[in-house]
């Protein structure tokens, strides 16, 4: 059986990356995808389910997680922490299922450094004026939480080129297409399909 | 402008590579895809056309154009010369265009040592008895023409390992489908985008 892959996806607030995940997610007739769920110390919100959303954790058990090196990566946002289980993705890789981690440009860096074989893509809004218009369009906020967006969206897009894969989200069912296609794509690469035909090759090869 | 990708594609006879880059070129609604046409000294069979399917010269010229180091690759093929012109090549990723370079795995060597931007597709057949089966349907001919050919096949595909993806033809729109696939998952890549999308790019970034 080949191996999943896992996905580093990254992007600013406002690109939709969150609404294209859920999108593959559904509409995964044709792979095995799943999200990685983090752990988290802070309390779910209204809505977000155990398990599905996040682990929800003690910190006690969370700093516990971290002497056992359970984390590929974790970080402290606002007094909660945040981490990936590292064991709960490789068994998922080694059942060949890809998995997508949703996380920021210092999250993806930390992931490539123990994950090598990662792939890693940035979505793009299409144009600022568009971002500018998405962030102000999320609710009725003062023009000061829009600028400090609009410069946190500026702060992340400015990571893209670390990236193996940039998707300019502009209409979004291409994005959708562009992400399918690099999980196919990624399907095809030689280690992958040596796995995957490992007995025919064996035949093909035979004297 | 995106520099364009040099797909090197190698196949055993028999595993449907050339079927499968005329549908391609056929069906290019989507890329700009063109198929790099060889040199050669050999004469022209019927129905084969200069420019088109070779690039019929004497013998003179083509060892002319060796001295000027115009192939990125060339091989003596019982008596006759067979080369990959750089300038054309070159001339043709500058604009973008995907370029198809058919050739088989001595030629990819030397191809990837020159052109390490370039990627390389093995294309498979399904299964030994299938690659037997299309052997022998092409025409009329004695056992050991027959065994001389599964021969040659097993030996480009004890090949298949040094290419960047592999795709198994069994059925062909699918095969055909995988490799549309691969050549948009490339386009996808970061450094083609930031060509592709480098104004956008620096607007998002101004601060």
């Amino acid at each position: 059986m080949s191996q999943g892959t896992l996905y580093i996806i990254s992007a600013p607030s406002g690109a939709g990356k969150s609404s294209l995940i859920s999108a593959l997610l559904k509409d995964n007739s044709c792979y095995d995808v799943q999200v990685s769920v983090s752990h988290t110390t802070r309390a779910p919100r209204k809505g977000e389910e155990n398990g599905i959303h996040y682990h929800f954790v003690p910190v006690s058990e969370f700093k516990e997680l971290i002497k056992q090196d359970a984390f590929l990566e974790y970080a402290k946002v606002f007094d909660n922490f945040y981490g990936t289980s590292r064991l709960w993705i490789e068994g998922m890789l080694a059942k060949g299922i890809d998995i997508f981690l949703d996380i920021d440009w210092q999250g993806a860096q930390q992931i490539r450094k123990k994950m090598p074989h990662a792939k890693s893509i940035f979505i793009l809004p299409p144009s600022r004026e568009e971002l500018e218009h998405r962030l102000n369009a999320r609710g009725q906020d003062a023009d000061e939480v829009i600028a400090k967006r609009m410069a946190e969206a500026c702060s992340e897009i400015s990571h893209y080129n670390e990236y193996d894969y940039v998707i300019v989200n502009d209409d979004f069912n291409v994005a959708l297409m562009d992400m399918k296609v690099i999980l196919h794509a990624e399907r095809m690469t030689q280690n992958k399909q040596t796995r995957k035909y490992h007995d025919m090759l064996d035949r093909l090869l035979a004297q």
